[in-house]
């Protein structure tokens, strides 16, 4: 689906609120592309990210997950609007097992109010992109507020 | 529900499973109680965990519920068995902005393959505590694994 | 939690509403109580209501999950407000074997645009009531529109 | 992703089950197609399925997207299995106005025990076709069990 974004800026708006979000530096997350209703974010592997078995945490991917939608979702909302996540749902598909992780989001439906928004996350090993999971998220957009 | 553990070290067990969780060290998480299909665990604030508004991200949140979920189906599973996520669904109630988040999870069926919890995340500011997520999560029991 | 409505005939309009949903009516599905961000619906069996092996099939099982949850929010919202779910998930946790199903509903948060909701389905097998589904419910309220 | 049926008579095999769901036929629900992980499911509109305004039900869009995700995954799985629903959520993005609806389900993992789909509910007004709801819905395979 073609959307069109209502704030012509809208890629350096996703690009500045990410840089806000300390959570996203500490773990060394980067914004990899950015379109109308669309997001990438790109993850390294490092062992600190890890759980019990040395592979990338589900919370880690759900971070991520999370993350991508929401900023699908803001490329398509008004300059002077602010975006929450509602709720998520994820799905873990396969071990997070290699060197980075990439999620990659796009915008299901954009409302007045609610977003919905799919990402799937991919675990790239030895050269190899394998789907590990896939999520399902709402978003809200607060109007009239500031994103900081 | 009252719950018996089939394996009668499942505090060690546990707690030894989230100490080779590299994750919750790095965010600062720590482990609170563990009981027959129950987990709590805790995390006080610091910046690095923060989304753009300065309270903590919405990943951070979820990565708590999943992980309280973890602990508490795992506190019910045998002992050469290893515990992972099927999937997880969290709704955001509230901003989380205050000192120290809470995330407090119980079993709602332990069955032979997949256990089923809720997972309570409460944000405690200036000594009140406030639900700001909830969370149901899937787990699944794989035998003869070792957690590690 | 304890909830005032906004609405003194609260009652009365969840009942109104329930009864022009035409579908369930349909399956045979009955209001058993209602009280301030709470609801609970009962459904006998019947076999039209079964899947593949004779039980309550999954989608009967979500439907009232899905319904008492909005009713349990609708009963807080304003008087000139009407209600549709955002979005529902649900755990199947055992088979819905028995005679008859009852949907408990209580709300968790219940904010000016979004209400959030578990529900939670018991089947009554021989005069014993087992959980055998939980959902986690989103229900936005729409102002100023009619609910029907 | 190109699946591999591990039954050759997939097709039948789906055709079969479908058939001994006794709230497909109820609700006049007609499979319309079946290929290796993927499933259609068509459904056309009757008051009887309605909720307050007069549209499909979120119970009867519920049914029909859990419905075709577990054929597209049933017919993935052994002749000698049968399937279950774990779990499923699903998002609501436009009201379900029409003549009738279409679910479209595909396999996005499956797994030795779990299988993981989306499914995305149309709804068709007047020739045009919109999407309606989106879900993801995970799967079990019990083995060495009977579909009836």
């Amino acid at each position: 689906m073609d959307f069109i974004p209502r704030d012509p800026n809208y890629k350096q708006k996703v690009s500045d609120s990410f840089q806000r979000q300390k959570f996203m530096e500490f773990i060394g997350a980067e914004l990899l592309d950015v379109g109308p209703g669309y997001c990438e974010i790109q993850l390294p592997y490092q062992e600190t990210l890890s759980q019990q078995h040395g592979f990338f945490h589900a919370g880690v991917i759900g971070s991520l997950a999370d993350n991508a939608a929401g900023y699908a979702g803001f490329s398509l909302m008004k300059t002077d609007a602010s975006v929450l996540t509602v709720e998520f749902k994820l799905n873990l598909l396969a071990p997070g097992k290699g060197e980075f992780l990439i999620a990659k989001a796009h915008v299901l439906k954009s409302g007045k109010t609610l977003t919905v928004c799919r990402s799937d996350v991919y675990v790239v090993n030895q050269g190899k992109e394998k789907l590990c999971a896939a999520a399902q998220v709402t978003l809200i957009q607060l109007a009239n507020t500031q994103d900081n």
